[in-house]
């Protein structure tokens, strides 16, 4: 038995409401598991069942949630989890404080979904974005509340110009140049 | 590399303000840490900085607490932590929950900390329990609000009657007995 397992990294998708977080992040899971290891998706929607129950979106509030889940994700990491956490997470000093976090065990990788506002309003899947320009729910990230984008991101996916098993490969790629998947493996 | 990492379980120490959770449970994971597990202190202090600061001490606020408790315990069980929860969790349905989020990647260990009131009133550490008899703080446990001793606990220990460090002991022998740490381990 050993007293810190291995091999545990976090990857960590920022990006707008719609910009594919999530749906990029299940297809880089599923790989991963293929590769037997043990995933962890942290995903925006889980958390906020799970450990953000009560938060709202003011600044303050999105500050706890994703420091919960910079907590959470490190803790996981330390013990050997492929950790996998898509949140909006607007704000670059709160991603920098999960990343120093995370980085006391295993790797961290950014990963910037980049898709422009005017994309995310046009896909609008869950209906949001025409209720936040009808000005019905407040504190809405690229509309009435900020989103900083990543200064240094270790990857920017762009899944308004590529089909998102494609950035899920570039995701892949990265992770095996880092050497936190196995060498030579299938990705 | 393998899917699940094996091996992992929870202790959960439950019990009244003062009881002796933390102090039992630091003794049990000092123990551990010898035997090279890989151990998480989920301390009640800790949880309500990391994982539930805004949440107050009414019944669905300390259901939600013990509750996110629970669920980072399963998750870490999952990927082979040694993980020690001090908690006062006052309700028997909640940690029935804790243990069946749990009881999906590994042992559930429920160490019911039974000292009585008096005692935890007398001992008075964090000077909480004068106050909570003069009236001057709500909801606290076993003066203004309730608390439900297990009714099946895996194991009892009595810090009132016995040094904190024999208490550690019969946890750690119930660990062995019960298989999640190494046979013939000096515990």
């Amino acid at each position: 038995m050993v007293l810190i397992h291995p091999g545990g990294f976090t990857v960590w998708f920022t990006g707008l409401s719609g910009a594919g977080k999530t749906t990029v992040a299940r297809l880089v899971g599923e790989e991963l598991e293929r590769l037997d290891l043990a995933v962890e998706h942290l995903d925006g929607d889980v958390v906020r069942t799970h450990l953000s129950g009560g938060l709202g979106f003011s600044k303050s509030d999105r500050d706890a949630n994703v420091d919960r889940i910079g907590w959470v994700a490190s803790r996981l990491t330390r013990h050997g989890a492929a950790v996998l956490v898509s949140s909006i997470s607007p704000y670059e000093a709160m991603r920098r404080r999960a990343r120093e976090r995370v980085e006391a065990y295993g790797a961290f990788v950014e990963v910037f979904v980049d898709v422009s506002l005017e994309e995310c309003a046009r896909r609008d899947v869950k209906g949001l974005y025409a209720r936040a320009f009808a000005g019905e729910i407040e504190h809405f990230t690229g509309v009435s509340d900020p989103y900083e984008p990543p200064s240094n991101p270790d990857l920017v996916v762009r899944t308004g110009d590529e089909d998102p098993h494609a950035s899920a490969r570039r995701v892949l790629d990265k992770l095996a140049e880092l050497g936190v998947v196995p060498d030579g493996a299938r990705v």
